[in-house]
């Protein structure tokens, strides 16, 4: 069962998977369901807004011809709440009680503030005086008919939502959230409320691929544990390809005896490789079956924590028409890192965006998990290299 | 219906919002179902990690006394997986076939990684050459037993959530994410899918404080959109202020005949102030009924957006021991802003992080609704001030 393993480059990884057609799908969804989803059609103003002249104050509206020597008294014609309209013209001498946002009607020159009105009956108020503005705004002055309000591929936010419904949008297209499943491979992984056992460990990578595929936008469909037996592997994945458009392993792809993510990805409909030039996550794998992408990460946390995002998150962004997460960048490392290694080693570290500071998280090992939750990015150190205190590095934001 | 208003400063109304005891309330869940939420208790290793002597790769494990002489045949004892143990003692001359990740038994000094080895029938193994490390994590060589892994007050990240799992935590004590009420006044609103009515305007700000309260931890209980009517007002706040921690409500605060959340905040167990020295939201309103939070925004969208990150966002974080989400700071205005108030204006503005750089978005009308989506911080515009192009002006940084 050993495979023949062509160790490539991060970049050249990241140039297969990129290769690889991914279609997003696109859903039609009520617009107040789509917070977070990522439009798929450019939207345009369907009317102005305002889509009539607005009030933009309480008070009193009148005729341009009335428009002078105050104080002034005025014979109140009718009420316009917010969402009425007037039901006749207003003459001259008649003044119309209105509301903040209602429909100014055509032939009314200014609204006039309450605050500088007295009411003397109930049919009659006290123009104290006039104001400079008109205090209406006219159809379209905020926004045109026809006026393009947002593009493809912008991610909804609360205000985005608010401005489809402003129009009227009921139901808006959206690219689907890819639909990903997680397989944790190790006859060793305990689950949670399970008791300890000598040997064992509790499955983490698990709800680590969990909590990343929801927090960067993917739909998780399950999280399957498998022991380390080829038939039940396979079985899983199989399952987890029909109803998946990404399935992310972890474990399984070194060059142990119980290590069948390998054998599978040489039997997939396009292999894209299966070693790569870079620490932790050397042995990661991936391949497409049956159109959907498996991306296959060493079971090591920070192998898997990094490979996600260098690897996995990409292609649950591109479903969704979105560039990848990471921002590539520049920092300056707090303390030497003289470990040199064959292959480019990826750290996960934190960054201080003010100084541009990167402190390695934790011991810098694979296994390291006790310090993945404070990391904000990675940095990189070149194979066959040492970085000194104060060294610049690369380094790579996790969104 | 007219209210004597005593005009406060933002910083007041913070500190008045700030002093309002909102009691966080705790649930303990399953881990795997806490992503996103607040720790709130501390969480220490309630055993080592490594657990026991974890193999590093897969390989054969070997005495200390047979450590020389390579390259040397060996005799396979056993097999021992990830999550298996040993049946037997390794005698000298043998070695065992050990798996990543697997527990090396206590007299076994090394493991040489398969890569230098050769087997040469089913039962030996030609050991190449020996290496210069033992290849072995030691007990607790990552995590000592007691260590705190997490502290209260951490927001659960998929990093945090693998650790808990990694320790055998199932289920976590974490802040419940307060329950938040919306409602949308206004006898104009129509709802979304509504034929068009001359003068009215479909409901953006429901869906906006939505989105908002979504986007920043609050657990949506209702949007409720209340005509101006204030039996209706009344019915429909009373009824989520039995089920919710906070209540925020947009229109229907300020002067006009059909601005009933004033008149409420009056008749309140604990009225806090009902307007403001700010643009938009002058009219903003908070008061406490029942041991329930209510802000009480402006309708204008800019008002509402401002009002919702000043004003109710802190206490959405308050529930979950959280600090409130606006960061404080410089920047510099890309265009002079020339209009002068009596009360300080907060526009809402994008910022260049890089640069410093900041450009209001949109037209800087209480109405707009056309760029909340794309703003990332509110600007100051000091009363009685206007700054030029170039000029310092003080920043909030949404979150």
């Amino acid at each position: 069962m050993y495979l023949f393993r062509n160790a490539i480059s991060r970049d050249e990884a990241s140039r297969l998977l990129a290769s690889v057609e991914l279609k997003p799908k696109i859903q039609e969804l009520p617009v107040n369901e789509s917070l977070g989803l990522v439009l798929a059609e450019d939207v345009f103003a369907s009317f102005p807004i305002p889509a009539f002249r607005r009030s933009g104050y309480d008070g009193y509206g009148i005729l341009a011809e009335d428009d002078h020597d105050f104080p002034r008294q005025f014979e109140i014609s009718e009420h316009i709440a917010a969402g009425d309209v007037a039901t006749a013209p207003l003459q001259s001498g008649q003044t119309v009680r209105i509301m903040t946002g209602a429909k100014v009607p055509n032939e009314v020159a200014k609204v006039i503030m309450l605050e500088v009105t007295e009411k003397t009956d109930s049919d009659h108020v006290l123009i104290k005086e006039t104001m400079a503005r008109s205090n209406i705004s006219e159809i379209g002055e905020e926004i045109e008919k026809g006026k393009k309000l947002l593009s493809i591929g912008t991610k909804l936010n609360a205000g985005a939502i608010s401005l489809l419904n402003a129009f009227g949008y009921a139901k808006i297209k959206s690219y689907r959230q890819p639909r990903v499943g997680v397989i944790a491979t190790g006859s060793e992984l305990l689950q949670p409320g399970e008791a300890y056992q000598e040997g064992r460990i509790y499955n983490s990578n698990g709800p680590l691929l969990a909590g990343l595929v929801k927090e960067n936008g993917g739909q998780l469909v399950e999280v399957a544990t498998v022991s380390d037996e080829l038939e039940n592997t396979k079985e899983t994945l199989e399952r987890l390809i029909k109803t998946c458009d990404l399935v992310i392993t972890t474990g399984g792809v070194s060059v142990g005896d119980y290590d069948f993510m390998a054998v599978m990805a040489k039997e997939s409909d396009q292999f894209l490789f299966n070693k790569l030039k870079m620490r932790p996550g050397s042995p990661t794998t991936a391949f497409v079956q049956n159109e959907t992408l498996v991306v296959a990460l060493s079971g090591n946390p920070s192998a898997c924590f990094a490979g996600f995002y260098f690897f996995a998150e990409p292609a649950i962004k591109k479903f969704q028409g979105l560039p990848a997460g990471l921002k590539a960048g520049k920092g300056i490392l707090t303390a030497g890192y003289h470990k040199i290694n064959e292959f480019d080693r990826y750290l996960q570290a934190y960054i201080d965006e003010e100084t541009g500071n990167v402190t390695l998280s934790g011991h810098g090992q694979s296994s390291e998990l006790g310090s993945l939750w404070q990391a904000n990015c990675f940095f990189k150190v070149p194979h066959g290299t040492k970085v000194e205190k104060n060294g610049q590095v690369e380094i790579w934001m996790i969104p």
